[in-house]
């Protein structure tokens, strides 16, 4: 009771992604192999993953793993598993690929029931693979077929994309006059061989974090009164908007501004999409957007738009403290931003705007923060 | 700078909830009125809103507010406050249905920064007092321009559609054929100003807890296989969603089957699906879906199909306790799976059908559940 799929055109089965996948694949297996038969005990070696070892990648603009390693080496059992593991993990990729097949990364940790020894105990330890291949073999865990469970981001703004369905048909969907009003829904897969970017008037893009401010944007019209692309990045946003983003900024010259709540989880959303974020820091140049600008709430409208607050909980000061000696926000405006939030002792949602009426968001606070950065006449 | 709408043809422009909104709130404040002029303290009477005040409705065949009556008066320093805010948001509703904008119950919170001593306090105040209006006019949220904050769920399958959008333009969406492989979004209102359905030839619709499992199916083709219509919940649905598949199943007599995981929290989802939920009580009879049933995994499944688990956590045993004290889940066949769980003290989620390669689900256990309800030939 298998599923009867149009064959895709010849030459077009494997995207570049899948054939340069499996040949990564067969290199990490030969190496393993060659170590073993010269009588050596296996290992791997790859960056550290962690903030001492990110460092600003001038070129990409980006930050980036630097020139920190590990080893996992099967001298010890734990990291001998790691690499039995590995082992599965290369085959099953390679089945899938060669199936047209995709898997989250849930049903990954579940396929390990199978593997004897090598089962996973908690899907942290999947995840952490999965990463680990994007990280030796510089692919992206789209190219092993592999997915997280994250539901993808809406679009609402005059974009046309073409999308390969499952089907292997090519759809062509403006993003506005195509779909309802709760827009278009970005895939897991955002790749070149699934969406392509074919025409867009508008002038720049915004990445907006709450469904709440979004809905209030749609219903205002400000896609069409702004002339932009708004993006709905469901709190921290998925690997698929941050590409979504990035290829928009970087194929279609859409320059991005973020509008996020004011506190320092919405400080580190911001910095996912602008800096690269730390988990994947590997691929930042995939996934980041160096000139994305910041326009959501600073400590500073708090003061000057006098936006209802609540007050700082402990974990949010933790928080703060962390991103002042994190190299990404080591600059004049985010030092002050965030040492004055630490001091007035407050954050603000997006939503709290509304204390001055429903059109004030577009009517004064973006024209206003937009206009700053040029991408809107104040 | 306000957008310039589509003007509505005339005469649709309040929706026939609108019309009888603004005569229901007319209504609640001639009565506040009228106690005060009497020379009254103001009250408003309701009906309690707990597990312990929900019976079996046999006509409409879903669950509802019993008898049970509680007042709200001027009497007490709060019952002044929320009759005080009542009178705010009556107002603040009316001008929104005048001017055909809708809100979040976020930033209702927030417009009543202004409302000097009515300001609320929370925003669990101002959603209640927004379920309080329900409860009186025996209307819904939706009428009233009020929405929450949840993003709606994603729907693939043969099925079209007319959305009206925000332009006021009439716009047919195959849900299948004219949408992304992320799905068509349903939107925070499906009434039938909004939506109509217009066609479909599938025999059933299948909802579906989580994302990875609703990808699964729709990577496998499972939609045209079975020929239903998929429906990610999203977790514990949203109204919309709720709502949408009632619709689905009413008008287009489509019956229901619900596949989530095995835990008492995925239990609830399938009863506020199937029941009504206790909070929504009042209007059970348009969110619930009476004949929905449940083929997400039971007790009996964990032992059947061997499939991996977890320990059931001490909250996971409470919440299996009180749902054996809940009359929804009073039958046979409920009483036989909470106690079965509690015995095994296992849980296990759907996405664990893995365990036998990815294209179990769709091979063998949907045929199999779905063929019990003659859904599928098995």
């Amino acid at each position: 009771m298998t599923r009867k799929k149009k064959a895709p055109p010849k030459g077009e089965g494997a995207s570049k992604g899948s054939a340069k996948a499996i040949e990564e694949l067969h290199e990490i297996a030969g190496q393993i192999y060659a170590q073993l038969s010269d009588g050596q005990i296996p290992k791997m070696v790859l960056p550290l993953r962690t903030k001492a070892n990110i460092r600003f990648d001038t070129r990409a603009e980006v930050w980036k793993y630097g020139a920190l390693k590990g080893a996992r080496t099967a001298k010890k059992l734990r990291g001998a598993l790691m690499l039995l593991r590995t082992m599965y993990i290369l085959e099953f990729i390679k089945d899938m690929i060669d199936q047209s097949k995709s898997s989250t990364l849930r049903e990954m940790y579940y396929i390990s029931e199978g593997w004897d020894l090598a089962k996973f105990h908690s899907q942290d330890e999947s995840n952490l693979l999965a990463e680990d291949l994007e990280v030796i073999t510089q692919l992206i865990r789209e190219d092993f077929k592999l997915r997280p469970e994250e539901s993808g981001a809406s679009v609402i703004g005059n974009l046309t994309i073409e999308e390969v369905t499952r089907n292997g048909e090519r759809r062509r969907i403006n993003c506005r006059d195509d779909i309802g009003d709760a827009g278009y829904t970005i895939p897991y897969n955002v790749e070149k061989e699934k969406i392509k970017f074919l025409e867009t008037d508008a002038k720049f893009v915004l990445a907006i974090e709450t469904g709440g401010m979004f809905d209030r944007l749609v219903e205002n019209g400000f896609d069409e009164e702004a002339n932009c692309v708004l993006v709905h990045l469901k709190g921290q946003p998925s690997r698929a908007t941050r590409r979504f983003v990035r290829r928009l900024n970087e194929e279609m010259k859409l320059p991005c501004a973020v509008f996020v709540d004011g506190d320092p989880w919405s400080f580190r959303i911001h910095a996912s999409i602008a800096f690269g974020a730390i988990k994947t820091a590997h691929i930042s140049e995939y996934l980041a957007t160096p000139t994305a600008e910041f326009v959501g709430i600073t400590a500073s409208d708090i003061l000057n738009y006098e936006l209802p607050t609540d007050a700082l909980t402990p974990r949010d000061i933790g928080a703060l403290h962390a991103e002042l000696t994190d190299p990404r926000f080591a600059d004049e405006f985010w030092r002050h931003e965030i040492q004055t939030m630490l001091e007035i002792n407050k954050k603000a949602e997006q939503q709290a705007l509304a204390k001055y009426g429903l059109d004030y968001v577009t009517d004064r606070y973006l024209p206003e923060k937009l206009g700053e950065i040029g991408l809107m006449r104040g």
